[in-house]
C-alpha cells in the first residue's frame, strides 16, 4: 500500500510527460500540467468504505493526492466542509434539494486552502524552500500561511484592491508583502519576472501543478457527503477556474475508481460576474478559450480574472457535461448575499453569493428543474469581505438607556 | 433509544430542580441552572465506538445534548474543529506534546456557535419566537445567524468597541442590533430591561441554560480526538467562562460514562488579560466568587468581562482540577499572536493568542512540565479583529515595476 499513488504529471494540449519527482510550471509548450495517478491499483487496493475510518480532513484521500511521504504533510485541519441542506431558501427558489458546500468552514477561510494545503505539502517534497505568487487576496493568505508553516519564505504580491483582511493575514505569517495599483494580470507580470530573475519556485494558479489535487478534493468530499449519488447541477463561481477543473478531475477519477455510475456527469455551471465575464463569453460563442476581459471589475474579487490560464479547461468540463456559463449583476450578487443570511444564517462570500443568484435564476429559466438536485458552492467566508455589508445607521445607546 | 437523555435541570447552588420543557432562566435563588441526562441509561445504550459512523459535527454527541426532537436541531455544520499539533512552537515552548483545539474553524469563526446551534435548537423546541442578549461581539454574531435559521427574531445590544465585523455579522443575519457606549455589563443592563418589559427570551449568557451543553462538546470532541487520553493541562481565554465550566462538565460527564479514566482529571487554566482578570483576583484569594473588576480593558475583546455570573462554577473547575489563573500583558498577546502566525501558519484571535502565552510562561516556571500533554484552546479566527495586526509600511509598485 502507497501513501500516494501518484504515477506521473502529463500535459492535456500537447500530451509530453514530466515527472512530479522534480521541481516542474508549465509544459514546455506552454500549458498547465495534470498530475496523474495509478488509479487501476488504486481500486483494487482501496475501497471507500475505507474512508469510515479516515481523519476528518482532505488528507482522507491521500492515495489520490500527489505527496508521497504522510511526513511533507502540511495540515491545519482543512477540508470536509459542511454540505449543508438548505430548506428555507430552497422553497424560496422552488428548488427541493439546494445544498451548498461551505468552503468558508476551513482554516484561512477560503477554498484556497486546500490547493495552499497540498501545493505546499508537495513544494516541501520537492525541496522548495522560496515562492511568489499573484493573487486577489484569499490564494495569497492561504499559500503565505502555509509556507510558513513550512518554514517556506514567500513573496506575495495582491492588487491594492483586494480584500484588505487577505493583506493582514499575509502579514502577519511573516511572507513578504507587495501591493501593485492594477489588477491580478499586473501582480502576475511582477511575479513572472522576480520568479525568472531570482530562480524561485512559481505558485501562481495552475503554474505549478498541485494547487488543483487540493481543489479537486470538493468534489470527492460532495460525493461522499452526497453518498456517492451524483447531484444534477453544481455551481461554481468561476475566476481562475481551479476550483471547477478539479471537480471535473474529481469527476472523472471517481468514474474510474468505479465510485460513481459512469452514465451521467452533473452539469457543471460557471458562475461570473457582469463587470468580468471572459469564461461566459466564450461560452456563448463557443469557443474553447477566452480573450482577455478589458477594465473587469466586480465586488466579487475572487472572480476578477480578466483572462485565466486553465481557461480551456473550464471550458471543456462545461461542454462535457452539458453545463453552462451565466454572468450575474452586483446587485444581484449584494441581493442573494443578504438573502442566503436571513434565510438560512450563514455570511457567505459574494463569491458564492453570485452562485445562488444563478441557480434562481436558471430555476426560473426552468434550465433546472424544481426537483433537481443542486450544489452552489461558497468559495469563502463573508467576514473576509466586510466591506460587502451595508451597515444602516445603528442608533448608540448611553449606559442606562432603553430600547424600545 | 431516544434522541436525547435529557433529564432535567437543576441548580449547582440551591437545588432546586425544573423542567426542560418549559422555558427556564436562572433559578429562583439567582444561579445558573445546569442541565442533567440519564447517563446510567446513556452509559448501557451509546457506546463510544458508536462514534465511528455518526456525522461530523458537535450533533454526533446528541444523546448528551438538550434537543429531543432531531427536526428542531439548527445546524450549519458545527464542530469536530481540527486538534492541531503544534510541533515547531512546542520545540520553542519546550513543549513536546503542544496541541491547539482550534474553534476558528466553525460556522461564524468562534467557539460561541457551539452555544448558539444548541441554544437556539432548544429555544426553538420551546416554541421561542424573540429572544435578546448583550454581547462582546461573537455571541451575539452566532445567536444572530442561528436564529435567522430558525426564523426566530433576535435583538443584540453590543459595546461600541466590540469588533466592527461582529456587527457586519449581525447585520446581515436581519437582527435588531444597537450599541452601547459602554462595557457588555452596561449592553446586559439593558437587554434586562427589554426582556423584562416585553418578555422575550432573555439568551444572555447562563441565563438560558442549554448554551453550556453547545460549548462542553469542546470537551468531549478533545478527547475523542486524544483518543479518550486525558491531557495534563487545558488553557482557556476565560470572559464568561462557559467554556471552561463546560470543558469540566463534559469531564464528569465523561468520567461518569466510563468513556474517560475516573483517576485523574486535567488541570484547568482560566486565562485572563491583565487589564480584566476578576478570576485570577479571586483565585489567587482562594475565593469562590469574584468582584466587580472596574475600568476593564484588553484588545481581547472577548475576555472583557469585569464580573462573569457563573464566576463561582468556574473557580469551582480550577480548584476541583488543581488548576490556576493566569493574567498576561497586551505585549505578550500580542507576540503570542504573531509567533503562532510565523511558526505554525495559524492566524489566531487575541484571546486564543493569550493561552499560548499562559503556556509558555507557565512552562517557565515548570508548572508545566516539557513532556506533559497539553492544549491550548483558540476560541476564535483571527481574521474577525484584522486591527490586531499592525501592518507595516508596504510598498505599492506600479504595473510593470519590479521587486527587488
Amino acid at each position: 500500500m502507497s501513501y500516494s499513488y501518484i504515477s506521473h504529471l502529463d500535459c492535456p494540449k500537447c500530451g509530453e510527460t514530466y515527472s512530479d519527482q522534480e521541481v516542474q510550471q508549465l509544459c514546455e509548450c506552454g500549458s498547465p500540467l495534470l498530475v496523474r495517478y495509478r488509479l487501476d491499483e488504486v481500486k483494487s487496493q482501496f475501497k471507500k468504505e475505507h474512508l469510515l475510518t479516515r481523519e476528518n480532513s482532505l488528507w482522507r484521500y491521500h492515495e489520490v493526492l500527489p505527496v508521497r511521504d504522510d511526513k511533507n504533510r502540511m495540515s491545519l485541519g482543512e477540508g470536509m466542509t459542511p454540505l449543508v441542506k438548505m430548506n428555507a431558501l430552497g422553497e424560496k427558489m422552488d428548488l427541493s434539494h439546494l445544498y451548498m458546500k461551505d468552503e468558508g468552514i476551513i482554516p484561512t477561510g477560503s477554498f484556497k486552502t486546500r490547493g495552499a494545503s497540498v501545493g505546499i505539502s508537495k513544494a516541501k517534497e520537492l525541496g522548495v524552500e522560496r515562492l511568489a505568487m499573484p493573487t486577489n487576496g484569499n490564494a495569497g493568505a492561504a499559500w503565505a500561511l502555509y509556507a510558513a508553516r513550512a518554514g517556506m519564505k514567500a513573496t506575495i504580491v495582491m492588487p491594492l484592491d483586494a480584500p484588505n483582511i487577505t493583506r493582514k493575514e499575509v502579514a502577519i505569517s511573516g511572507a513578504d508583502l507587495h501591493l501593485v495599483n492594477g489588477l491580478i494580470s499586473d501582480a502576475g507580470k511582477i511575479v513572472g519576472k522576480v520568479v525568472k530573475d531570482q530562480g524561485i519556485y512559481d505558485a501562481s494558479t495552475l503554474k505549478e501543478p498541485y494547487r488543483i489535487e487540493g481543489k479537486k478534493t470538493m468534489g470527492y468530499e460532495m460525493l461522499e457527503q452526497l453518498n456517492w449519488k451524483i447531484p444534477d447541477v453544481i455551481l461554481y463561481p468561476t475566476g481562475g477556474g481551479v476550483g471547477l477543473i478539479g471537480i471535473y478531475k474529481a469527476l472523472l477519477e471517481l468514474r474510474e475508481l468505479g465510485w460513481i455510475s459512469a452514465e451521467k456527469f452533473p452539469r457543471l455551471v460557471a458562475v461570473q460576474a457582469e463587470g468580468c465575464a471572459p469564461i461566459v463569453k466564450a461560452w456563448e460563442e463557443g469557443k474553447s478559450e477566452s480573450a482577455f476581459w478589458e477594465n473587469s471589475k466586480t465586488s466579487a474579487f475572487g472572480i476578477n480574472v480578466p483572462k485565466a490560464i486553465g481557461d480551456f479547461l473550464v471550458l471543456e468540463g462545461l461542454y462535457k457535461t452539458e453545463g453552462c456559463a451565466v454572468a450575474v449583476s452586483e446587485a444581484e450578487i449584494s441581493r442573494a448575499q443578504k438573502e442566503v443570511a436571513e434565510s438560512e444564517g450563514n455570511f457567505i462570500c459574494p463569491e458564492g453569493a453570485a452562485t445562488f443568484a444563478t441557480a434562481e435564476m436558471l430555476r426560473r429559466q426552468d434550465w433546472i428543474k424544481a426537483e433537481e438536485k443542486v450544489v452552489c458552492l461558497n468559495t469563502g467566508q463573508g467576514v473576509k469581505y466586510p466591506e460587502s455589508v451595508d451597515m444602516e445607521d445603528v442608533s448608540v445607546l448611553e449606559p442606562g438607556e432603553e430600547i424600545f
